[in-house]
């Protein structure tokens, strides 16, 4: 636990502890009232963290599994490979259970499970040394996703000009991500360089992740952000104050239709309507294409209390009221006018464009 | 103050205590944990009930100012009309001050005024039956309410079929009118009819008219009613599960543009986008011919602490972050699929439409 008087910014989001047996987290669900530092060691700690929110954001997720994994997989005893890797696929497939939308939780379990394959199994070597593999690849994933949302950062940046106004959903910030967030890149990157923009933070319920951390962390930037409802996007976009969205992403469908956070393709149907240009920022770790369009994304359903009386001094909903608390949401490809990665912005049709960054990015790697 | 295990909808929202010396509102702020109802003597009790939405909705504020116009002026000790009106203006000056975008408020003023100065002026009637004649004009104008809702409901139950799904936005139930309710009223006769409804109501933040108002009510009157955050409105709609919205009504321009409660025209862009029909529920004392466009119409912007703390157990933003809360929101008559109205469904071009109501609304009173 620790309460200090640093920036919300100075601390690490996800990292792997000094001794290399815990996932460090800032624990999200008490922000802005609380900085708490968490050690998750267990798998069902780790699960739970993941479950709970307490770390949170796909690529933060992702980040999450990988050095989760890696936590695991220095705790299991045997010389043997087999043996070890019987006990590394339960422990994946437990933490692979904890939230279903976003694609990096998957994407990192899958990468670090073909590191320990293609070290134990084709090249035989010893399990120590598997594991040590293993270390190094946790601690790449976690810093590649700070170089990515650069990246997106930078070519987001090109698609907005100093001065605009724009509006983001939830929280594809820092607080999502290592550094920078998805969609919050171009806002960091953009305040850097005294670009002045007016950002619009949707507070985003049932869990208010956009008040609670986007206007945090952006207030602690010193970046001119404005606090709105979910249900303010049209007044501001009506009065001519939003030229761009931006918003983050869990998963990219081959055609380009996105999974993010409950409320986005809300957001983007107004986009639609007042000629706003809806931007999504998406790490190519979050392109999944297995999944051929959104509707066969599985969407996670989260519990009542969530909406009902979650932050509440009094329930605000009569009891035994039904709720529809759906997680996410699949926002249609012709509503978005970009996917930005951090190989460049994909335009529709995204089939095409998609494919073609994926392909970048097989040769670049 | 009450408190007994009657049904919500055995409440009066709004009427005059037996006495007639006083409004007697059910306090909509405690809902649905407390049931209190408050008496309302002085100008500033009911210019505060009216600020503070202790009563509210459109038609509950007008009928609210009709009757506390009325205890007022019973209150004025002349028996010279002219200083009779001079007192009775600054009371009707006050109490319109206190919510700028329902037009009610000023339509059940001016109506008021009206026939004291019709009586006290032209007929030259003595102050005590001036007096009487007020009391009689606001027990019309609140039974009126009732007949007005109720037409609405069956023209908006032509609009839709049984078993459908309905979205509403806010509270337009009966807790915002004396019964039935605007956007309620079809909901309330298909009940009565057994049309089966699936309803989904908005939570409506940041106020919660939704969850705490209009949930409640249905739910009471043994709807099936399902609440959902603001944010959902695509998700129900893109899986099917919505074949109408209908809202409630602040004002209307003559061009049709519709001043509703904050959140209305993102629920008509997302509706727009689904291809699913949105209606307005408005009594033509919501029609407000003198205002052209949306555009003239003021949006009341409350206090930031309303989007930040209210109701919660701690503080969800930052201290001092910059909030942006307007009460109410403007639709695009192009959004908008029909007007109900107590004298039928005005159609685009709703210039047209709403003055061919209006003509049918002199002729028919």
């Amino acid at each position: 636990m620790e309460n200090t008087g640093k920036n919300i910014l100075e601390y690490d989001t996800v990292a792997l502890n000094e001794e290399g047996d815990a996932v460090v987290i800032l624990d999200q669900t008490l922000l802005p009232g609380r900085t708490e530092l968490v050690s998750l060691r267990t798998a069902q700690e780790i699960w739970n963290a993941i479950y709970l929110l307490q770390v949170r954001g796909a690529p933060a997720i992702g980040v999450a599994a990988a050095l989760g994994i890696y936590v695991l997989s220095r705790g299991i005893e045997t010389e043997e490979f087999e043996t070890f890797y019987g006990t590394f696929r339960e422990y994946k497939e437990y933490l692979n259970s904890a939230r279903p939308t976003a694609v990096n939780l998957s994407w990192a379990l899958d990468r670090m499970e073909q590191k320990a394959l293609r070290a134990g199994r084709e090249e035989r070597r010893p399990v120590e040394e598997v594991k040590e593999i293993l270390h190094q690849e946790a601690l790449r994933i976690r810093q590649e996703d700070i170089e990515v949302c650069r990246k997106i950062g930078e070519y987001g940046l090109t698609l907005v000009k100093p001065g605009d106004g724009i509006l983001t959903h939830c929280n594809a910030g820092q607080l999502a991500t290592v550094k920078y967030g998805t969609a919050t890149a171009p806002i960091y990157l953009g305040q850097e360089r005294g670009y002045g923009f007016k950002v619009y933070a949707d507070e985003t319920r049932p869990l208010l992740q956009g008040a609670r951390l986007t206007a945090y962390e952006l207030s602690a930037a010193g970046v001119d952000v404005t606090l709105i409802c979910d249900n303010m996007s049209a007044s501001v976009m009506s009065r001519g104050l939003v030229q761009a969205v931006f918003v983050g992403c869990d998963r990219v469908a081959a055609n380009g239709d996105v999974a993010n956070k409950i409320g986005t393709s809300v957001v983007a149907a107004v986009a639609n309507y007042y000629g706003v240009p809806m931007y999504v920022c998406a790490p190519t770790s979050t392109i999944d294409r297995n999944t051929p369009t959104g509707r066969e994304i599985r969407i996670e359903e989260r519990p009542p209390h969530e909406v009902t009386e979650m932050w509440y001094r009094e329930r605000m909903a009569p009891e035994g009221i039904k709720v529809f608390n759906p997680a996410f949401d699949v926002t249609d490809h012709d509503l978005i006018s970009g996917i930005v990665t951090e190989y460049g912005v994909a335009r529709a049709p995204y089939e095409e464009s998609l494919r073609e960054i994926m392909g970048r990015k097989q040769r670049e790697s």
